[in-house]
Order: structure tokens, then sequence, then C-alpha cells
């Protein structure tokens, strides 16, 4: 059995605007305090994480002096040490100051993009001091209201601009640092480019340095889009692009929830455990980054709430993690995959060095083959998603 | 002034189960009988398409012998030649036999995907018999409603490895065919591969013979996952990949409406003329294919308003067309183009030559660049939105 | 510990057209062979049910003359008989038939409208006769595509004729059926009237005999429009109208999915049978009628594999209200429900007397209440939701 | 031909929060200026509007004392009198203060529903003062985002009692002021009571006054559940519910985007447009109360950009109202009306002094209607469609 508590091997982080959300909304004030960076990381320590993430703007409010900047940098630093808590990701606040409001590096404005570029280098620097590995772009901005007043193909051509300086950088300053772009369809902008894992990946392959660029995935993205998420992380593994991932939850097309990881659609965040824990070849892990917690406490909640919430998120992975493992060990859930025919996706559909001539000779594959017949057996697949699901409620 | 009658110059296209499809639906009979192909190409050709398109089972029903199949080939290549008709486009029926219940290219039961593979190289050997230019997968029933039950990485192998091996077929035998994947996010299967533009976009990246195969987008599967289509056509040309696009209507996420093209999204659809018809360098058409109708006559109509729909399709992209034209002429539109800077963005964010390492030395980018003041200047994109608006409704 | 073997006291109920679906759908082709309906009594009564319901056509195939219409209604009663299943409700084919393209009490066709006052009534007789208690109407036809081509308050006055027509025909009769409208937002009309719960619990506040209408809600068909379902059932019930209730799965904003109950939104499900069996005064049952499951089988699927999907349903309801119960019995939860002010919500706002001349006078109510101090608790809803979760997951 | 220019006989009106909004959203800053009331009223009346809408916190900061409240409100009804703007309709802030972070009316907190009812009557006597003849209750903290935190059947019994007090209050006080809800399912809570125009009508039905309470629907509330609004104001109409109107744009489910009117799904505001104008007896209109832009300029935008969203939204409107009325006035419509059968929906199924009985006993009503032949009628409805698409783009 899994141990519920969470440990540094389970790889669990937080952005530190997640737990220091103040909870204003569009229709409202925020409801809580702010909280000093240096207080989240040693919560976090506590509560069991490996790592905390951050904004540029989340550690060095905006506009502070190289002093200042200094100041906050090095409180922090201390904080990282005495808690040994690490830093595997941070990303640049490319939406909050309305210098952004058309976006950053696709603003119509040249001289906004320029200063996005230097806003991004400056906090790249920053991260690599800080040993992260991964470098996250969420184009939040990066979109439109209005069709006819962004050119999305010039955009495109910006953006790619914008990551390939940003690459040669990185490579240039030997940093070590991945990029992952996050996906999301809309808000705050009516229409984000990228929108989905699918045209973020696409966009990727015609990068300069595509190799180092992959994807930033969150679960409430896609499923703003009601979009499958566990589709969707396949085809990023398949594409070996699953760089980072933002976990949360999300009750389908409406506004950006992040609810806490599982508070959404639970069976989703089961087949998305499953596949991270289990789906790689032989069963281990498919993908072996942090764990990223994405997520907002409640506006209702007061700070005991913030932390307690922050404990569900992982507490909710780990027993997912348990029924998962549990699901893949029973015997009657081996047997239904076999009757599912799931393995035999695996094998090709052409034989070993069999060609499209040799399947055009083959008369069993068409002339003889019956598809009437083949038709009738049925595929097994609801007995399958009834085990996953009594597996998930703990019921087997 | 754009004529609104249509020439075999404007291409329009349709496919024989749009106009031929006899509106049974989930909850219901078919209320209209079935249209011979013949009739159909008599008829497309009297009201000013210029292409005609099929499944290979539009054509030759599902199991006929050799002597059917060539009778059908026949009387149908007649017709063809009597009215002037071409087949711009061909495509494969793998989801309506219930052998296909699991998929083709991607059943679990290989032998259903070798099945499948020669239903295809079948019909491609048709396609280039009559000319097509454009092959269509749409692949409806790849797809799964139980994640655990469909490994979805060796799916994509699957895929990959069905497209790889048809594409070489096409090269060997020299039917300049090119293929156009049709992503749709699902209907009829819970979950369908390659959901979107995007997923779609990515995938081709990973093919053998990538630069044989794009897209074929339609509006109404893009619109199901309520994704701007505009923005999504613009990433495909963007990318090289818009080989086809299929035009119709929808409202939003609910089921396949496939609506007359402009009966859903008019503002959308404008958007969507203007680009293919004015996107293009030096503001000539972005895009010379076929414009091929994907919709269905509502299921309430009569053989009459089938064909009064067909029409319909065609005058509404005219009326867009002569729309968009006026307003790209508008020298307010252009004015107010400028106002929003949107031929900014095509200007590179690095000057000609410019490295990283000039932007970082350029003061005047970001230490010197007065974010706030910057923020204060209004986009007015709104004029841009009003104007197109006005334009379409005809009131400028 | 609650048994997870279906007994007659469960009350679980299904329709001849769920395990019977052959599996057309839109796209494809039917996968399965028709069961016969007295197959379907015995195997339904095998598995643990205690009720069947049906269309007047599932039974008695659409044309059949009287002969063939009473042998029908013989041989069903003979497998009641034998089982001792009952039949709680029915319901009219009013979809299926192109004659209803247009709708049913809706049509724009007046004589279609009084066809379908007839087929209702014919089958309102027969259901009287089997010992049903509740009618169903969902109105799958009754809708449009074209706004303007549909008066709407034409159609809600024919809808409400219609309905009085039949509410006085029963009354009459005697027949002691109650009347269930079944709201859906779309499919197969591009929108249907009454297209939710609230709507439709609006129109039967317009009806003369209103008192004997209520709802029939489907869990799915709210999802489509991403609506909560636990809060629409809690809103029926406080009107008095939740008269009978479908159960299936659904996956948000799409097609009409009609998944195994439990197979979609887990959590929603999951809050669903806590409310139906523990929302009633002093934690009992709130809802006291069939627990009908109207779903469809895969169409993958073979006929074992509908058997399977059939106990399925049930077996998901049963573990789903051992959870609730489980949760319920908490004293955790009983203390953080304390916490989260839950009881406190059933505290009158005015107290027992008190007029709002009072409170105006009460000064601790606003002009000395401190909001901002009031602001500052939180509401603790996280811990109600992970506490939710763990018992849904047997963690707990 | 209908004038193009706003006068005040168009009874236009917009809410100080619309043309006020800083434009603050989930991810950003304001970035715009505070405008004082006092200039809205004064270039809204310049622009042609005839009223203007408040909440109380709009008007008078939260926390005023009486010096500065009376200070407010004097320089407000001098700028009324000098620009002859009235108000027609006030209504409540009661979710922008933390205070009311778990609702107002249904807040779990007695002291905060006690506080809000006093914050409300307040504003009553402002409202009153003020002349207005609607006050508008948008209740959107009232909703949960946890099912089990939130008893919804406690919360409609506090919702009715907070109503029915408020009422009272009204009725005794001879303030003439009716009360319109305004649905709206998401946002900022997970999921809001009374989520869609059906639920609140249906709320309505169970008031102690409820002949003085209808409703305030919103376009873009309605679109973010895809539901139909022309559908949804038809039926508040059919219940003579339809006090007051919010005028905005919206593309489907996502995030609330209250864009200018018409700039969202802009046939459905066509023919929303064309039912108020001329949906009434005899074609007149069939709602004669302000036409309220409840919308907010695009953050991208200035202040200029700012009035210039305000007369956009009035054009469109009387753009469409023109296109409207050359529709209604066109023979050919009308034909294709009659064709479509859409006045015989009109005329009673069943005949002046007929029973069921009668009907019963009309053997052409069943026994000898041909359901087969009466099937076969197309009912032209897409002609209808096309008609009106080419009015509304000004083609016909």
């Amino acid at each position: 059995m899994t141990s519920l508590r969470p440990t540094r091997a389970d790889r669990f982080s937080f952005g530190l605007w997640t737990v220091g959300w103040q909870a204003r909304d569009p229709f409202g004030d925020g409801t809580r305090p702010a909280i000093d960076p240096v207080e989240t990381v040693h919560r976090l320590a506590e509560l069991g994480a490996y790592g905390v993430t951050f904004h540029d703007d989340d550690l060095i409010p905006f506009g502070s002096d190289e002093a200042a900047r200094q100041h906050h940098v090095k409180r922090f630093r201390a904080a990282l040490e005495e808690t040994g808590l690490v830093v595997p990701m941070a990303t640049t606040n490319l939406f909050f100051h309305p210098v952004f409001k058309d976006g950053a590096l696709t603003s119509n404005d040249r001289s906004i993009r320029r200063y996005a570029l230097r806003k991004v280098m400056r906090n790249l620097d920053l991260a690599a001091e800080f040993g992260a590995s991964t470098y996250v772009f969420w184009g939040g901005r990066e979109g439109s209201e209005v069709d006819a007043a962004k050119d999305v193909r010039s955009a495109l051509d910006r953006y790619r601009e914008g990551l390939d300086t940003l690459a040669q950088y990185v490579i240039d300053r030997g940093y070590g640092l991945r990029f992952a772009l996050e996906p999301k369809p809309n808000e705050p902008r009516g229409d984000i480019l990228l929108p989905t894992i699918g045209h973020a990946l696409a966009f990727i392959s015609t990068l300069e340095h595509s190799e180092m660029v992959g994807l930033n995935p969150e679960v409430g993205h896609e499923q703003m889009s009601n979009l499958n998420f566990v589709h969707g992380i396949s085809q990023a593994l398949w594409q070996g692009k699953l760089f980072h991932i933002d976990l949360n939850g999300q009750h389908g097309p409406k506004f950006d929830q992040d609810l806490v990881f599982g508070h959404g659609d639970l069976i989703s965040a089961f087949g998305l455990v499953d596949l991270l824990e289990h789906g790689g070849p032989g069963g281990g892990p498919a993908y072996d980054g942090p764990r990223h917690f994405d997520y907002k406490p409640l506006r209702t909640e007061d700070l005991d709430d913030v932390w307690r919430s922050a404990a569900a998120n992982m507490r909710t992975y780990l027993l997912l993690k348990e029924r998962a493992a549990a699901f893949r060990a029973d015997p009657e859930v081996l047997e239904a995959l076999v009757a599912a025919r799931v393995p035999e996706l695996a094998v090709p559909t052409l034989a070993d060095g069999e060609t499209y001539a040799d399947l055009l000779a083959d008369r069993s594959a068409f002339e003889d083959f019956d598809a009437d017949a083949a038709a009738v057996e049925g595929c097994h697949f609801g007995r399958v998603d009834q085990l996953a699901i009594e597996h998930l409620m703990g019921a087997r």
C-alpha cells in the first residue's frame, strides 16, 4: 500500500501564486491577505512538498529596484536552504500589468514585444540561478477578441521569433533550461493562441530549437474545451513532449476554476494518475517530472483552509496512485484488458517486414475477410470501465 | 460587386453524402428517399458547383460485387463527363459498418486494421482514376469511451503506421494524391483521437511522408469544442497544411449539426471567408482549393428543400465574399487597422540582424521603457469589430 | 454495510429501449440484434430490477394491427406475471417516425398534433392497464433549428393545450397517472423546448392540472448544458416535482451519451445519491420513486456486455449509496458541516415573528455590523469536499 | 427606414458599471481610470441613451458616511436633471465585498443574510427616490462550489424568504417597484442558484408576491449554457415575466464576456430584436421596457474606445431593428412562413368547443390518418433561415 503521507520522492510542487492567491475575482475583491513567499516555502516543506515555483513578480514585486530585488531573492534562497525545497520550474508574469493587455510576445505593439523578451530574459537568469530545469510559458494574453484585429499568422511568426530568440539565449548561457508551453483556450482573452495541447505541439514542431521545447499541460485548461485530458497527455507523451504538468480540477466548459486536483472530473483524474504512474514500458512511470499543482484555494476559504487545500491536492494524488496500483495488479483487470484486446493494439498492423504489396496479396485481409462476422464480436469495454470505477471507489 | 451566381471558378464542391443524407438520426428514421449519385451530379452542375466528392460506399454500396462496382463507376463517370463536374477529393467510409465500431486504423482488433487498410487502398485506386488530388481521412471511429480500454499511444503508433503505409502506396503508384486529415473532438465516439486542428497538425509532424499530409478542417468540428475556427485555419495556413476545407454551420458545443454554411456563427463565417479570400500576401486568396460544403439538409426538409439548401451554401459564401471585399476596400477600415497596429505585428520584434545581445544592450527596450505609460494607449479593437459587423450587415 | 446485490426494495427499473438499443448512431449501423421484450423482462428480473418501462412502440411495433397488438401485450403481461416485475412508468414514442420530424404536440402541422394526442391517449390506456403510476413526456422533437420558423409562444400554447387535454383525459378515466416532463436542451432538434429542469418547472406552473404534472429529469440532459444536476434535482424536490428520475452518465456538453450511471461525473453522482437517499427530513430518503436507468450500452458491446452493463448501473448506485451512508455517519463530516455553517442555512433569516420593521430597527444587523470583520472568517468548504471525495473513494 | 441615430424613444439604457468598468480581470490589473458617474450621465445623454442604471456602490462607494452619501446622490441627481436622463432600474451590489463570498440572501451565515437584506432595503429607498420602476436581483454569489456544503433546498427557502420580505417592504412603502431576477449559470461561483431563465421563472412561481417579480435575462448568461436566448425570452414573454433585459454578446460556454451587443452570435441577436420589436400581437413590440446594455468595453480599450463601444451597442441594435422590419415586410418572407406553416401553430389543436371525446371519435385524426403520407411533406424551414440571414446581411 502506498503511503498517503507525501514525501520528497513524490515530487510534489506548488506555485507561490497558488496558495498565495488573494482571491480577487472578476466580481469581487480579495478575501485573504498576502502570504510571504518565505512562509510559503516553510509551510509547503512541512506538508511534504519537494518544490516551489514562481513567476518573477510573485517573488519580486513588479517595479522593485535592484536592492529590493536582491533582498527578496536572498530571503527566498535562505528559506530554500533551510527547508531543502527546490525550484524545479519558474515562469514569467506576462499578463498582469496593463502593458500586456494585448499580449507580450505577440502584442501588436513592437515595443511591448521587446519589453516582454527582456522581462523573460531577466527571469531566465534568476531561474537558472535557482537551479530550475523547466521554464514555463503561459501566453494568457497572446490572443484576441476581434478576429480582424489580430493577424494570427503574424502573431505565430512573432511567437516563434520570441521563443527562438529566448532558446538561443538559454543555450548560449548554458542554463540547461527546457521550455514548456502551457496551452489554454480562453480567459483572460476571448481566444488564446495555441489553445490546446495539440495546437502547442504543432507549433513547437516549427521552432528552431524544438528539441528543447515541450509542454506544461493543465488539467482544467483542456477540460475548458471539454477535451479528454488523458488522451491529450497521451499524445504529448507519445511525441516526447510532456516536460511538466499542472494538476488541478475543473467542471467542464466555464471560467477557469483551478479546483483542487480531483475535485472536478474524478474518473479522468484516476486515468491520468494511472497513466503517469503506470503507463511507462513495463508498467513503470511514464513521466518522472514534478507533480505540480496549479490550483486556487476557493475564495470562500481562510488561510488555514488554504494549507488544508494544499495538503488535499497531494493526498488525493496519493490516493489515486494507490487505487491505480491496485487496478493494475488485479488479475481480473488483466483478464478484462486482454478480453478487450487492449494489448493487441501494440502489435503492428503489418507483420515484421510485411509491405503493402504483401498486404494486397493477403486475401484473408480483404477478399476473404467476413466483415459481418468480425462485427459481431463485442469489445467488452464497459467491463473495463466498471472495474476502473470500482477500484477508484476502493470497492475491490 | 461579386456576382452571387456560383460559377466553376468559385470551386464549390459537395459530398454525395450531404445532399444525399436520408436524415436518419439517433432518435429517428430517415425522412427522405435516397438520391441517385448521377442525379446529384446533374443537379449540382446546374446549381453552379464545380466538384463532387464521395466515400467509396456512397458510390458503390458496401458489399457490391465487381460487376456492380463497374456499373456504378461507369454511370458516375458518364455523369461527370456530361456535366463537366470534377472529383477534387475522395475518402473512405471507415465508420458505418459495425466492423468499425472500435475504429479502423486504430481498432484494437488487428484483422480489422488490416481490412481497413485494404478498403482505403481500393478506394485510393478509384480516387486516382477519377483524378482526385486530395484524399480525406476522417477517423470518426478512431477513439474511445473508456480511457483504460484504449492505449492511446499504441493507437497513435498504429495510426501513423497506417498513414505511412498508405502514403508509400500512393507515392509508388504515382497517384499524385495528398492526404488531408479531418479532426473532430467526439461523436460518434465519446472522444476521438486527433480531436482538433492542433492535435492533427502535431500528429502529421511525426509522419514519414509528412509533406504530403495536411488537413481538412471542418467549421462545426472545431466549434463543437468552442474553438475559434478562424484562428485554427490561420495556424493551419501558417504551417502550410490547409489542403482542403469543410464548410458548414454549428451552434457551439452540442451534437454535430452540419448546418448550411453561415447558418451558425455568422461573424466567424465572415472572418473565415475574409481570411480565405483576402488573407494571402498582397490581399489575394490565402487558399486556392475547393470550397467544399460538408453539411446536412435539415431533417425536416424535402427533396426540393435539399437542392435549395445546396444553393444557399454557395449564395451565403458569395455574399460573405462580397462583404469581405468591401470591408478590405474601405479606407476607414484600413485606417482603423493601422490605428489598432495590426500591420505592426508583421514587423519582426528584433531588427534585421539584431541579436538578443543587442536587445539586452538596448536600454530603451527595458530599463528606460515606461510600462505604465505604454499601458495607457488603447488598442481600438472594438472599432474594427464594429466595422466588420457593419460590413457583414451590408450597412456601409 | 449496504448489500451490493440489488433487490426489489431498491426499486431499480430500466426502459425496454435501453438494453434493447441496437446501437444505430448518426454515423453507423446497428451492431446488435433486437431483444424480445419478454427476454428483457426475465433478464432484468434475474439481475434484481423491480420494474420495466416502455414506449408504446418498444412493445408494439409501429403500425401493428389490433391482433398483433393484443399478442404483444399478452406475452409481455405474462412475462411480468412470471417474474413479478412491475411497470412503474410508460411513455409515448413521439420522435422516431418521420411524421414527427417537426414535433408532435407542437408540430406546425395541426393534423400531426391531433394524431400525436391520439397516439398518447392510446398508450395512456395501456399504461393504466399495466398499473403504471407515472407517464413520461420527453418532447425530443418539440423544438426547432430556425428561430423564425417556430413561434415559440404559440408552441408553448399548444404544448399546454395538449397536456391539459391529456390530463383531463387521465382524470376522467380515473387512471391515477401522474405526468412527468423530461427536459433536454438539444438533440435531436437543434434546440428543444423546455430545455432544462427550470424551464419545465416554470411551464408546469401554467398548466390547468399542474398538481399532477412533475418532472423526470435525466442526469445527462442537464449535464449537456453543463448544469449542476444535484442543484437541479434539489430545486425539483423543493418545488415538490421530482416525480421520476433518469439515471445515466455524460461527459459534459456534447452529444447525448447515455453512459452507465456513474461512468461520467462520479462526484456529482455521489452527491445525487446522497441527496436522494439521505436528503429527506431526518436524513431519510428525499425521493421514494423508481431509480430508473435511461442509458445505452456502448455501441462496441455485445449482448453479454449489455446485461453486464445493466448490472453495472445498479451496482454503482448501491456502492454510491453505501459510500453516502458512511459519509453521513462520519462524526468528522458532521463536525465539518457545522464548521461550514451548513445547518445554519435552515434557520430563517428573520426570527420567528420578526418583521422587516424589526430588522430595520436592529442596529446590529447593519449600522453596527462590521462587514470587514465578518468577511475574514473562512467558510471551510474545501474540507467538506475533500471528506466527500475520500468517502466516495472508500478511503475513510 | 429606421434612423440609426439613437433617440430617447428607443429607450436605450446603460449601467454605470458598464462603461465604468476599469477592466480588472482574474489575471490582470485595471487598464482604465474610474469615470465619474456625472460624466457618464452626460456622455450617455449625448450619445442618445435615455436611461442610466446603477448598483448602490457604483454611485456611493461602499462604506461612505451619510454626508458623502448625500453628496454623491445630489451630484448625480443634478446630472440627471441637466440631461433629462432617467433611472429606469437600480440594483444592489451583493457580490464585490468579501463579506458576500458565500452569498448574500443565501449565505450560510445568518448575520450576513440579515446585513444583505438591509443593504437592499437602503438602496430600494434610493431607487424609489430616483423613480426607478424595476429593481434587479443578480445573485452572483448565491451558489456553491461544493455540493455537500450548500443545502440548496434551504438556500431556496432563504432566497424566497428574502424576496418575500423585500417585496412586502416595497408594497408597504408604495414604491411601485417591480423586481427582476437575473439568472446566470456560474461565475463567480462554481454553480449559481437559479442558473437559467427557466429556473428563475420556476422559483418566481413560488413567491408570495409573484405577480411583482419577473426576469432580467442577459444574452450572454444563457449563452454560457449554450441555450437559445430567443427561445428563453419567448418563454419569459409567454409567462408575462420579461420585466427588463440585459443586452450584450458572448461566444458560447466560457467565461462571461459581456461583449458589445451583436458582437457574439449575430443571428441570434437578429432573432431577438425581431422578437422584441415585431413579436407582439399584430406585429408590434412584444416588449416595451428599456433596452439595457450590460456589457464591458474590451480590456484593451481606452476611454475614447469606451464611448465608441457604447455607441456601437445602440447602432447595432438599430441596424438589427431595421433589418428585422425589412424581413417582416418582405412578401417572400410572408409566403415562406406560410409555406412553413408557421401561422398554423397559432391554431388550437382542438377546434373551438371540441373535447378529447370528440377527438377520440374523429377517425381522420388517427385511424384514417396516413402517417407515412403526412411525413413526406417538407417543412421548408431552411428557406426561412436563408431569408432571415440575407435580410440580416442587407442583401435583399
